[in-house]
C-alpha cells in the first residue's frame, strides 16, 4: 500500500522535472499518487503554488459508446492545435474491472513519441480515500507539467465515476444510437452533469431520435436557467474523426464560457472542496485504523450487550478521535 | 431524504409491536431506517437492548447463479423445522439495479401469510452512510422482532455487497458450473468470506470441475487455519428443492461450530464496531454538509491559490469539527 516508486528521489528535483515536462517526472509522481506513498503529503505541497492552469475535461459514457477512440481522435485534434494534452484514465478499484484501461492505453501508444501528450492509467485499490482523493492529486501533477487540458476517462458509468466526471471543468457526456442511451442517461444522472453531449457512431440509425430525447431532457431540466451554458449536442463518428473538430471546438467555447460567467472558478472551489473533504474523511478512517483499539472494542462490546445503541457509541468514538 | 414514513406514531409502542412480530411494525421501522429518519437514533435506542438473537446470512454471488430461486427454497426449508426467518434484500443504490429487487419481493410473496417469514428489499439511496450503516440497523429491527434466522441478499457482487455479505455470521458463496464462476471466485475476493459454498444449478454439466476448483483454493488459503471451520461445498438444484435441507443443516453446523469456538462472538464485535465507524465516518460527512460553509471556502479558496496544500487543508478542517 506504501510502496514507494521513488525512493530516494529528491521530491524538489522531480517536481522541477515535472514542470520541465519530462515524462519520467510526471509518471513517477503519479506513482506517488497510485501508491499512496508516504512521501505524498510533501509532493503535493511542493505542487500547491504551480497549479491552476489545466483545462480539466471529464469524459463519461457506458461501455461501448466509443469513450476510448474519442479520447485518441481528441489528442490528435488538440495537437493540431498545439495544445498539450494529459489523459487520466481511472479504474475504479473494482476487482472486476482493471483490463480495459490497460487496452486502452496500448491502444492510445502511437502518441509515445510525442511530449506534448500524457497518457496514463491509474488504480486507486490502496487508497484510503479512493478515487476521490486519488484523481484530483493526478490531475494536480498534469497541472503542475503544464498540459493545457486534461482528458479524465473513466471506466463504466457508477456514482462514483459520475462524481469525478462532474466535478471537470468541462463533462463530456457520450452516447451513441441504439444503446437504450435516452433512457440511461434519465437515469444515471448523467443528464445534470453534461456541458457537452456527444453523440457517438452518428453513422448509424436511430441519432435524430436520440438527439431529440437528450434536447428534450435538457429543455426539461429545472436546474438550468435561460441565462446559463446550453450544452450542445455534437454528432461524431470518432473511428472517422468525423465531428472531432466540431467537439474540440465546443470544449474551449465551453472553458472560454465559464470563464467568463466566474462558473470556472466556483467549480474549482467546489472541487477543490470535496478534495479537501475526503482528504479528511481518509484521516478519519485511517485514525479509525491506526487507533486506540482498546476504545473501539469496548464500545463494540456495550453494542453487542444492549448497553448502548450504535449512534451513541459513533458519538463517543468521534470525541474520543 | 428524510421523509418519515411513520409521523407521530409512538416509537415505544412501534418497538413493542415488533417485538410482538407484528408486520406492520416491523415494515415501518425499517422504513425509517430506509428513509433516514430523524427519529431513527430514538428507535435505535429502543430496540438496543432487545437484540442478540438472530442468525444473520449473507448471501452472495453472480447474477444468474440462482440467488433468489434459493432464498425461496430456504425459507422453505426453515419454516418446515418452525424456524422464523427473515430475508433482507438488499439494493445497493446503484442507479442501475432496482428492478430486480422488486422482482424477486413479488416472487417470494407465496409466503406472504405466514407471520414467521417477513421478506423486505431495501434501497440506500438517502444515507449519508450507504449500505454500511443501513444494512446493520435494518438487521437491528428484524432481531428485535425476534427472526431466529435472516437473510441478506445482496444484488451482484461489488465490493461494498462482499463487505455486508462478509459481515454476516454465516456467508454463503453461491456458484453455479458454467459460468467461469472459479476465476471470478478468486478474483473477487469471496472465497476468504465464504463459509458455506453452494453449487447451485448442480444438475448441469461441469459440476466436478467447479467443485475440484473450490476445493483446491479453500485448500490453498493460508487463512485457514487446521482448527478452523471447513468450508462444505454443498450442490442444490434450488428450483427443484434438491440439497436445500443438506445447506439448512451446514447453516445450522456452522451456527453451533461458531458459537462453540467463540468466533460468533468475535465477529458480531467486528460488525458492530464496523457500523460505529460508519456511522462516525457518517457524521463527519454530514457535519461537514452542514457546518460552517466560510471555513470550507476559505480553505478551497487557499488551495486554488496555492497558497496551501489540501492535505494541510484537510487538518485544518478536521480540527474545526
Amino acid at each position: 500500500m506504501t510502496t514507494d516508486p521513488a525512493p530516494g528521489a529528491d521530491l524538489q528535483q522531480l517536481v522541477a522535472n515535472a514542470r520541465a515536462g519530462r515524462v519520467r517526472a510526471i509518471a513517477r509522481l503519479i506513482s506517488l499518487v497510485e501508491n499512496n506513498s508516504p512521501r505524498l503529503r510533501e509532493a503535493m505541497s511542493l505542487m500547491a503554488p504551480h497549479t491552476g492552469h489545466a483545462h480539466v475535461v471529464g469524459l463519461t459514457g457506458s461501455p461501448g459508446v466509443g469513450k476510448s477512440t474519442t479520447v485518441a481522435a481528441l489528442i490528435a485534434a488538440f495537437r493540431r492545435r498545439g495544445v498539450r494534452i494529459g489523459v487520466l484514465a481511472v479504474d475504479p478499484s473494482s476487482p472486476f474491472t482493471g483490463g480495459a484501461v490497460l487496452g486502452d492505453r496500448v491502444r492510445m501508444q502511437n502518441h509515445s513519441l510525442d511530449t506534448g501528450v500524457y497518457i496514463r492509467s491509474m488504480a486507486s485499490r490502496g487508497h484510503l480515500g479512493g478515487l476521490s482523493t486519488a484523481a484530483p492529486q493526478a490531475l494536480r501533477v498534469f497541472d503542475t507539467a503544464r498540459f493545457d487540458v486534461v482528458l479524465v476517462e473513466t471506466v463504466g458509468v457508477g456514482q462514483s465515476e459520475v462524481e469525478i466526471a462532474s466535478t471537470a471543468d468541462t463533462t463530456l457526456v457520450l452516447l451513441a444510437p441504439g444503446m437504450g442511451d435516452g433512457i440511461q442517461v434519465a437515469k444515471a444522472g448523467i443528464l445534470e452533469i453534461g456541458d457537452v453531449f456527444v453523440i457517438n457512431k452518428a453513422d448509424r440509425d436511430g441519432v435524430q431520435n436520440l438527439q431529440r430525447e437528450i434536447r428534450g431532457m435538457i429543455a426539461l431540466d429545472p436546474q438550468r436557467g435561460p441565462q446559463e451554458w446550453k450544452p450542445p449536442i455534437v454528432r461524431t463518428v470518432a473511428s472517422a474523426g468525423e465531428g472531432i473538430a466540431e467537439l474540440a471546438d465546443q470544449i474551449e467555447a465551453h472553458r472560454a464560457a465559464q470563464r467568463l460567467s466566474g462558473a470556472w472558478d466556483r467549480r474549482r472551489l467546489a472541487r477543490f472542496r470535496a478534495e479537501i473533504e475526503a482528504l479528511a474523511l481518509a484521516e478519519v478512517r485511517r485514525r479509525f485504523l491506526t487507533g486506540d483499539r482498546a476504545v473501539a472494542a469496548d464500545l463494540a462490546a456495550r453494542v453487542r450487550d444492549g448497553r448502548t445503541d450504535p449512534f451513541s457509541a459513533a458519538d463517543l468514538l468521534l470525541r474520543n478521535l
